[in-house]
C-alpha cells in the first residue's frame, strides 16, 4: 500500500488530456499537492491508503479553470459604470475614479473580493494586469490562490511609477521577489500598443526573452489599434519581434485577415473576452477564423466592471454559443489561397473545457504545471455537484459543464492540493470580513460619485 | 391595524412598475395571494398584522420571471442532442427520440423536471408548446406553477392528434377545462408557418377573436420561412389577419426590413430566445432593429434540450450582452424615410429585467394580473441573495441582477402568494423523485441511442 495525502473519489472526472476522455467513479490521488495517480476507485483503495478520504457521488471533478485575462481589483467597480461605450467608460466613468481612489489598500481589497468570486465558481488560476501588482501577489498568497502577476508598462506617469524604465525596473523586482513561488508567477504587461513606445516595447521583448516571460497585451479592443504614422499594431509587433509564443494577446476583436495571419505566423496565444467585449460594445473576437488559422484561444472575464464578474463557467457558455451562432462576415471563409482545411469541426463542449483549462495554464507558460490532471501535474481542481433539476438527467457531462451549470454548483476547489472551498465555504478567505471591506468602500466611492 | 397573510420585507425591491424604480427597505403586503400594498418597512409594521413576517436582509424582490417560449417535457433531453445545425438536430437527434418515447407519462415527468428548474431559477409563470398539453396542464396545476398552455396545431398526425381540427377541437377542449383556473391559461399554437395551411390559420385566427386567445408560433427560426409559392411568412400571416396584439412570435431571427414593418404595424410581440438560437448555430434575433419600430419583446428559453436549461437569468444576461455587442448590418441603420427616432437609447438593466417579467406577462393576456408589484396583481414573487462575492458590492442592483446574479442566489420563489421554494427547497415537487425519474429516462433514452 503506497501512502498519499488525499484521495478525492468523483462520479465522473474529465481530465482534459487525453482530450474528450470522462472517467467513471475513478479517484484522483494527491500528494505533496501534486497528482501522483488517476485510477478507478476500486483499485485506489487497493493501492493507496491517504490522511484523507473524500467521496463527491454526484460531482465531477476536472481542473481549476485558468481565467488569462483579469483586473481582479476593479470587482471594487462592479455595477459602478454601466455605459456600454467602451471610450466614455474608460474616461468619464473608470478613470476617474481609479484617478481618485487607487492605491495599495483598494488593491488588496478589491483583489481579495476578486479571488473569492474566482474560487467559488472553480477558478484555480489567473492571470492579472493592474497597477499595485506587488498587492495583488501579497493577497494571492495569503489566499493560496494561484497567479500569473502582470508587470504593468506604461509610458504614462501613475501613482505606481513615473516612468517606462520605472515600471519595468519595478516589475522586474517583483519578478525576482516571486522567482521560486510555486503559486505565483509573472508576465510582462504593457498596456496597450499606443500606451507604449517603440523601445519600450523592445525592452520588453529583450526582457522576456531573456525570463522566458510571457508577454500579455490588449490589442484591438475597441478599434483597430493603430500607431500614429498608421501602423497596424500587428505589423508593428511583428517588426519588433514581440509576435512570439510568449505572446498572449487579449479582447481581438477588431481584425482583418491580416492580423490574423500575423497572429498566426507569430505562434501567439488570443485571450478570447466575450462578456466584455460584448457588454462594452466591442462586438465579438472572430474565434472560427483564428481557429482555421491554428491559433491557440484562452478565456478571460476582463474586469467585473465591464463583465461583472469573474465567472469562467459563464464565460464558457457566452463563448460556446457565440462560436456556434454568430458570423463575422469576411472572415470566416478561408481566402482560394489558404492551407487552411476546408472543413474545420465546430468546437464541442470538451474543447471549451480545455480552452478554459490547458490551454491558459500553456498561454501562461504553465502547460507543464497545471490545466490537465495527470500524475506530476499541481492538484488544482474543481469539483461540481450535478444533483440539481436543471443539470440532469446526464447524457453528456461536458455540454452539461458548458451549457447548464452554475457557478454555486462548485462545491469544492484545491490549489496544489490544497482545498480553498469545501463544500461551499472559503478556506482561506473571510467572506464576511471581504464583503464588509467591500460595503465600505463603496460608500465612500458611491458617495463621491453622487456628489460629483 | 390590517391583517394580511403575509408581509415580506426586502432590503430591496423592483417593483418594475413605475419603470427603474427600486426601492429601500420596503415590504410587500399579500392577501388571499394578491399584492395589497408595497410600502416602507417602518410603516408596513404600523399598518398591518400578518399570519407570516418574513425578513430579506440582503435580498431584492422582484416579480417572478415570465418565460414566453418553452417546451419544458423535453428537459428530459437535456444534453442528448448537441449538433449546432438546427435541421439536422431537429430531423435526425430529437425527432427520432420523441417518436420513440413521447407520450404522456414522458410529458408529465418531463415537465416536472422544468418546472422545478423554472421555480429554482426564479420563473412564475410560462408559455409552453408541446403534444399532450393536458398532462403538462396536470403537472402545473400539482406543483401550484402559474402556465399559459399552447394548444398545438399541425396537420401532420401525431400520437395525440390525426387532423389539424382534432388538434383544434382537442385543444379547445382543454381550454374549456381550465376556463376559470387561477394558475392556467391556454394559447394556440400553431406549430411553424410550414406546418399548417391557409384553411387552419383561419381556423386559428377566428378561434383567437372569439375567445381572446394569444396565439404563438415559432417564425423565421432557422431560416426564411416562405410557402411552397414563395410567399414570405410575415406577408401571409398579414394575409390571413394573424398579424395582431394576439400574436407572440418566437424566435425570429431570420427577418429583413418587411417582415419588421410588418410585425410592427400589425402589433405582434416577439418572443427572443437569444442561447437556443445562438446553441442550433441560427444566429441573433436583431433586437435594435425591432425596439426602433416599437415591437414589443419578451424572453424564452426554448428547450432543455437546445439551451440547456430554463434559467430566466442567465438568458437576460445574453440578451443584454447581445443586445450591446452585436451588430445586425442592413437593419441596425433606420432607413431615411423612416419615421422612427434618430437616437434610441440602449436598453439598461432595468429594461431589461420588464422584459423578462412585465412584457412576457403582456404578451401571454397577462399585463392585467402579473408581471409587476402593483397592488391587486397576483403576487408572483422571487427573491434574490446579492450577499455573495460575485454580487457585491452594490452600486446597481438591476446591473447586479442582469449581469452577476447566479440562479442558486434565488432563495424563494412565490406564486400567487403561496410560496413554490421557500430558502432553496422546493415545496410542492419532490426533487428526489423527479431527479430519480429523469435518470430512468435518461436509461431507457440513452440506452437505445448507443444501440442504434
Amino acid at each position: 500500500m503506497q501512502h498519499v495525502d488525499t484521495l478525492i473519489a468523483a462520479r465522473w472526472i474529465i481530465p482534459i488530456e487525453p482530450h474528450g476522455s470522462v472517467l467513471d467513479h475513478h479517484a484522483v490521488a494527491i500528494r505533496h499537492g501534486r497528482i501522483v495517480a488517476i485510477l478507478p476507485e476500486k483499485q485506489a483503495r487497493e493501492r493507496f491508503t491517504a490522511d484523507q478520504w473524500i467521496e463527491r457521488r454526484s460531482h465531477v471533478l476536472m481542473p481549476g479553470m485558468v481565467n488569462t485575462h483579469t483586473h481582479a481589483a476593479m470587482s471594487l467597480l462592479r455595477g459602478a459604470a454601466e455605459s456600454n461605450d467602451t471610450g466614455y467608460w474608460l474616461r468619464h466613468q473608470i478613470e476617474p475614479l481609479e484617478e481618485r481612489w487607487l492605491d495599495a489598500d483598494y488593491v488588496r481589497d478589491g483583489t481579495e473580493l476578486g479571488i473569492a468570486d474566482m474560487i467559488t465558481s472553480g477558478t484555480t488560476c489567473f492571470a492579472d494586469i493592474y497597477l499595485f501588482p506587488e498587492a495583488t501577489a501579497q493577497v494571492v498568497a495569503a489566499t493560496r490562490m494561484r497567479a500569473c502577476i502582470g508587470l504593468p508598462v506604461l509610458e504614462q506617469s501613475t501613482r505606481w511609477a513615473e516612468s517606462a524604465d520605472e515600471y519595468m525596473d519595478r516589475g522586474l523586482l517583483l519578478h525576482d521577489d516571486y522567482r521560486d513561488d510555486p503559486l505565483i508567477t509573472t508576465m510582462l504587461a504593457p498596456y496597450a500598443p499606443w500606451a507604449v513606445s517603440d523601445a519600450t516595447l523592445t525592452r520588453v521583448r529583450r526582457a522576456a526573452d531573456e525570463l522566458e516571460l510571457p508577454v500579455t497585451m490588449r490589442l484591438n479592443q475597441h478599434a483597430i489599434d493603430t500607431s500614429a504614422t498608421g501602423e497596424r499594431a500587428f505589423a508593428r509587433l511583428e517588426r519588433l519581434g514581440l509576435l512570439s509564443p510568449l505572446l498572449l494577446a487579449a479582447h481581438m476583436v477588431h481584425i482583418d485577415a491580416s492580423d490574423i495571419d500575423r497572429a498566426a505566423a507569430g505562434g501567439i496565444s488570443i485571450a478570447h473576452c466575450p462578456q466584455s467585449n460584448l457588454k462594452l460594445g466591442n462586438g465579438v473576437c472572430p474565434v472560427p477564423a483564428l481557429r482555421a488559422q491554428g491559433i491557440a484561444l484562452t478565456l478571460g472575464t476582463g474586469s467585473a466592471a465591464s463583465n461583472n464578474d469573474a465567472d469562467m463557467l459563464d464565460e464558457m457558455r457566452t463563448a460556446a454559443l457565440l462560436a456556434n451562432g454568430v458570423r463575422h462576415p469576411g472572415l470566416d471563409d478561408a481566402p482560394e489561397d489558404s492551407d487552411a482545411p476546408d472543413d474545420i469541426p465546430p468546437l464541442d463542449a470538451h474543447d471549451w473545457l480545455q480552452i478554459a483549462t490547458l490551454n491558459g495554464a500553456r498561454a501562461l507558460g504553465l502547460g507543464d504545471a497545471i490545466g490537465s490532471l495527470i500524475p506530476g501535474k499541481w492538484a488544482d481542481l474543481c469539483c461540481i455537484d450535478l444533483a440539481r433539476a436543471h443539470t440532469r438527467p446526464v447524457y453528456n457531462v461536458a455540454a452539461q459543464i458548458v451549457y447548464s451549470v452554475s457557478r454555486e454548483q462548485v462545491c469544492d476547489v484545491w490549489v496544489a492540493g490544497r482545498a480553498v472551498l469545501t463544500q461551499g465555504r472559503l478556506t482561506y478567505i473571510d467572506l464576511d470580513d471581504v464583503l464588509r471591506r467591500a460595503q465600505l468602500w463603496q460608500q465612500r466611492i458611491g458617495g463621491a460619485r453622487h456628489t460629483q
